[in-house]
C-alpha cells in the first residue's frame, strides 16, 4: 500500500479541521472529545501511537517530513495532508518545530478493575490539572516500572498534545484509566484489588518513603501540586508518606519538589521490592 | 522609610527600559548582561531577591500588587512604578500573571573554591541550555539538601526569569558558581576540593546509583537531556552512576527520564550519607 498523499494549501480546508488552533485549550477539549481524536506531533510519537494500535484518522506535514516517515505512512490507511510551512501553521496556529502532526483516534478506556487486574505497584492521581506534569509523570512511571495509572474524574487529560509530547509517548506505554467516581474511587482500589494506599505528602511528620512498609500491591497517591492530595484522600489512605526534605531547606523556605520531581523520587523508591 | 511609587502610562518610557520584552531570549540575554541585572517575578520570588541580599533597581507592578509588597517596598530604596496591566503588557510583551516585577542587580559570583569550600554534596551541571530546567533542578537541590552548585562555562543562566521563576527562588536560597575553564573545570574540583566524581548516565552498565559508594565528600555530574555528558567528562568521573530503569520499560522503548526527574531522584539518594 502506498501512502495517500494529498496537497493542501488552503488552512481553511475542511479536511483539516482536526489541526486547528493547538493551542487552544478550551477548543482542544471540546474538539477533541466531540470527534474522539487526539493529535500526535513528531515522528517518534507518532510511530509510538500507531506501534501502540491507535488508529490514524489523518496526517499533515510538510513534504520534508514524508520521507522519514515513509514506512509507517504506507502501512497505514489514512490521507496525509501535505501542505508548506505557512500553511501548517496557519492551521496549527503556531510552528510546529518537530514538524509532522498526525491525528488519532481515541480508543475507550478501559474500566479501572481491569487496567489494575495483575499490576503490583500503580501511581493514582488526584487531579491534576497541567498537562505538561501528567505527562511528564506518565514518562516517569514508565521508565520506572510502575504498571498501572489510575486517574481521579478531574484529573487532566494524558491524550491531551502536550501531555503526549511531554510524555514522549510513554502515555502509550503505560496502561491507565479514568475514575467514575472520585468519592468511592479508593475504596473500590482497597477492597476489590486488595492495594495498600500510599499517600504522598510534603508533610515531613509523615513516614519517609524509603522505610514504609510495601506490601504486595502498593497505590501511591499522588496529588496536585500547590493543594496537594484532598483531605478525603489523605484520611482514607492506609498510610501517608513524605519524601524528607533537608533541615537547612525547610528552614530557608525552600520547602517543596514540584510534582514531577517528587513522583520521580517516589515510583524510584517503589522499585526497591 | 515609604515606598516611592510612581506612576508611569509610556510603553516606551526609558525608566522601564530594564523590563521590555521579557520572553525575548536573545534580547534580555544580551540586556542583562550588559546592565548587570534579572527580573524577580512575583511576590515570593521577590521577597526571596530582597531577603537574600540582590539590591533592588526598581519594580514594576499594577496598583494592586503595591499592597502586598507595602511592607518590603517600604524598605528597599528603590522606584516602584506603577502602571495598568495593559501598560506593563506592553512593555513586558505578555500577559504578567503573577503581577509584581523587580529589576534586581546581580552580584558578582564568586570563584568555585569559595563555593564549595566546605561542602558534601554538590551538583556539576555540564552545558544545560534550558533554562526550565536548571530552575528545576535548583529547586530540587535545595529542597533535598544539595549544599551547592557548579555550573560549566556553557549552562544556562540561573538567574534568567523562568530559571528563577521556576525555582521558586531557589537559585537564591543554594551558593553556585561558574567554571572558568571547562577543560580542567573537574580536575580542579578533584585534586583541589578532594570531591569524588559521579556521572550520571542513562547507560545501564554503570553502577546503580543506590549501590554507588559515596565518600565524604561527592560531587554528582549531570549533563543536559538528550546528548547527556560530554566523553570528556564521563571519562574524568571517579565513577559511572546510574538510575536503574524497569526492563518492560527498557523493551517498550522508554528508557529514559528527563534530566529533572533524574536530578530529583540523584539528589534524593545523596541525602542517604
Amino acid at each position: 500500500m502506498a501512502a495517500r498523499l494529498v496537497p493542501v494549501s488552503d488552512p481553511g480546508d475542511p479536511r483539516l479541521a482536526d489541526y486547528v488552533r493547538l493551542r487552544d485549550v478550551n477548543l482542544r477539549k471540546s474538539l477533541e472529545t466531540e470527534h474522539g481524536l487526539f493529535i500526535a506531533e513528531g515522528e517518534k510519537v507518532i510511530r509510538r501511537a500507531v506501534g501502540t494500535g491507535y488508529p490514524a484518522r489523518s496526517f499533515l506535514m510538510a513534504r520534508r517530513w514524508v520521507e522519514p516517515l515513509a514506512d509507517l505512512l504506507d502501512t497505514v490507511d489514512a490521507p496525509v495532508y501535505v501542505a508548506d510551512d505557512a500553511t501548517v501553521e496557519a492551521v496549527a496556529g503556531f510552528q510546529v518545530h518537530r514538524g509532522a502532526l498526525a491525528s488519532m483516534e481515541r480508543l475507550p478506556l478501559p474500566p479501572v478493575e481491569d487496567t489494575v487486574a495483575g499490576t503490583r505497584r500503580i501511581l493514582v492521581l488526584e487531579d491534576l490539572v497541567d498537562h505538561a506534569n501528567v505527562g511528564s509523570i506518565f514518562r516517569c512511571a514508565a521508565a520506572l516500572g510502575i504498571d498501572a495509572i489510575v486517574l481521579s474524574p478531574r484529573c487532566a487529560d494524558p491524550l491531551y498534545r502536550r501531555a503526549v509530547k511531554v510524555s514522549m509517548g510513554a502515555v502509550f506505554a503505560i496502561p491507565y484509566a479514568r475514575m467514575t467516581n472520585w468519592r468511592d474511587g479508593l475504596d473500590a482500589l482497597r477492597e476489590a484489588a486488595g492495594f495498600t494506599l500510599l499517600a504522598l505528602t510534603p508533610d515531613q511528620s509523615a513516614v519517609p518513603l524509603d522505610k514504609a512498609a510495601l506490601g504486595e500491591r502498593v497505590a501511591l497517591l499522588l496529588g496536585a501540586e500547590g493543594d496537594g492530595l484532598s483531605s478525603r484522600w489523605l484520611a482514607e489512605a492506609d498510610e501517608r508518606v513524605c519524601i524528607p526534605m533537608s533541615g537547612t531547606a525547610m528552614a530557608n523556605g525552600v520547602d517543596s519538589l514540584n510534582v514531577v520531581a517528587a513522583a520521580a523520587i517516589a515510583c524510584h523508591a517503589l522499585m526497591r521490592s
